[in-house]
């Protein structure tokens, strides 16, 4: 039967001021997806590796065979027989967009095994839905620039209004993810519902800011409006020692830096692939002083979104 | 001894979503400025016309000599002799920045008879000063258009970061200015100081939109992305049937519609004179039909902020 196998990638969202607006994707990690059409009705788990059995094999609790399952009611065929594997290839609950690549995986698999009957734009609200089921809250910013490559800005969610940004064709992340576990409900939690009218001011000054330095390519301006006085104050305390690791990266040459999603990764901007190195090693040297254990990835900012691999 | 005419734009303050950080400048109306160096040491204002009386001869009242006269201490010529005439040729109080525009113009006017020690740059935060005192707070989404022209961000104000970004050139403005009475200290008194976290996220995703729209030339976006939920709820309600207005602003082909400012004037981005043109004839109807008396502009985008007329 036909099959394919679809990698899809990380995704940083927030980007420091832009709190469940902006997101962006990264070359590496990401997920893998090897999907095959079935003769057998309904869609089957088969495989998960790379999650040390924390994942659910059941499709109704799973993210990526859940999103599947409201797609193919959607085009009228709830009962098409499909077999899904999938390979975590990044680790997961670190704020890098985990349950979001593995549902973008499945859905470009999905929809490439059904030749494309619908555009990547149009898969956005069926990953929403995994992201639902995953963390309690349909958010896009991590979903959406994993779909559809690069910096993407969620302008309203009601209706759904998605505009693809651009960005230094040479900017690079350097990713540290601390092995502490922030799960992305408590992080949502920990943030007060209300915020002073003269905070939201400076947030969103900061937004235009950082949206108008991806369109001019500057990094000066990307890197000072990279400032956050609503949300990183309350989620940087489940960070261990957060704010010596951003002046550690700015002190390396970061252009800027923050939290990924809700933490616990952190990431920096940088111009070039050696800068990311430098900070990630500084990062990870720290981090290994106070006796936490870590990760690093180094990427390029993804431009395309999913691909199929095999 | 030498002398010099400046006009200096009216501007519209926030552009609907981005309160306190982007505004843009329009051809018509402004103020005007004649400056002359005296040999009396200190700065006298011999003439004011078109403000009915309302405005301060007293230097240190009148926002323009007094934001001059802080721009003069700054370069270290406190006494220096200067005559100004003040000709207003716009409403005051209409929320179109009318003491920025005589503010500007002074600040531009010195500035020429000094043969330029500032930028145009510079003399921000000197019109600032004048703002505090117009309307007891010194904000720049007044005076940073009127002085660079186009449509411009304020980023932050400590330290003051301003850019100016770009606007599809045929932009063109609808504004009507209800005769009604809303001072800008009572303007700003009605705005909440704490506002919903939710509600901040719409508003940035909003800016975010605008802010994009304006980089990409698209006007869909630019018209979807007018929309705030916070501010103009409260500010509406001084406005003799804003929503109506708004409606009929739109079903005549307005890009988008909002209070210009803290109001009473409203403005609508349009793609045409000939659009704009229709719309302050529609709403004008209205307002006359309920009995309220209007004044209607119908202008381009600005492009360069001050000049010198003479």
């Amino acid at each position: 039967m036909k099959s394919v196998q679809v990698f899809a990638p990380a995704t940083v969202a927030n980007v420091v001021c832009g709190y469940d607006i902006l997101g962006f994707a990264v070359d590496a990690p990401g997920d893998e997806v090897t999907m095959r059409l079935t003769s057998t009705p309904g869609i089957r788990i088969s495989k998960i590796t790379g999650d040390d059995g924390r994942l659910p094999l059941d499709p109704a609790k799973n993210t990526v065979s859940a999103s599947v399952q409201h797609y193919l009611n959607a085009l009228g065929q709830p009962s098409l027989g499909i077999d899904i594997e999938l390979h975590k290839k990044m680790p997961i609950g670190s704020g890098l967009g985990s349950s979001s690549a593995s549902t973008v995986a499945g859905l470009f698999a999905i929809n490439t095994l059904l030749d494309n009957p619908l555009t990547t734009m149009d898969l956005v609200p069926f990953a929403m839905k995994g992201e639902e089921l995953a963390c309690g809250h349909g958010h896009a910013d991590n979903v959406a620039p994993a779909l559809l490559g690069g910096f993407v800005l969620i302008r309203s969610y009601e209706p759904l209004d998605i505009i693809k940004l651009p960005f230094p064709e040479d900017m690079c992340v350097a990713i540290v993810y601390p092995e502490v576990d922030v799960p992305t409900r408590d992080a949502r939690q920990i943030i007060r519902s209300k915020v002073q009218l003269k905070d939201a001011v400076t947030q969103w000054g900061n937004v235009a800011g950082l949206v108008s330095g991806l369109f001019m390519k500057d990094y000066a301006l990307i890197g000072r409006s990279m400032v956050d006085v609503l949300v990183e104050p309350a989620r940087s305390i489940l960070i261990p020692d957060f704010y010596q690791l951003r002046e550690l990266a700015l002190a390396q040459g970061g252009i800027g830096f923050g939290i990924s999603g809700s933490g616990p990764s952190v990431f920096a901007l940088t111009k070039d692939p050696e800068t990311a190195k430098r900070i990630t090693n500084t990062l990870q040297q720290h981090l290994q002083k106070i006796g936490i254990r870590s990760l690093s990835f180094v990427s390029s900012v993804n431009q395309q979104g999913p691909v199929v691999i095999g």
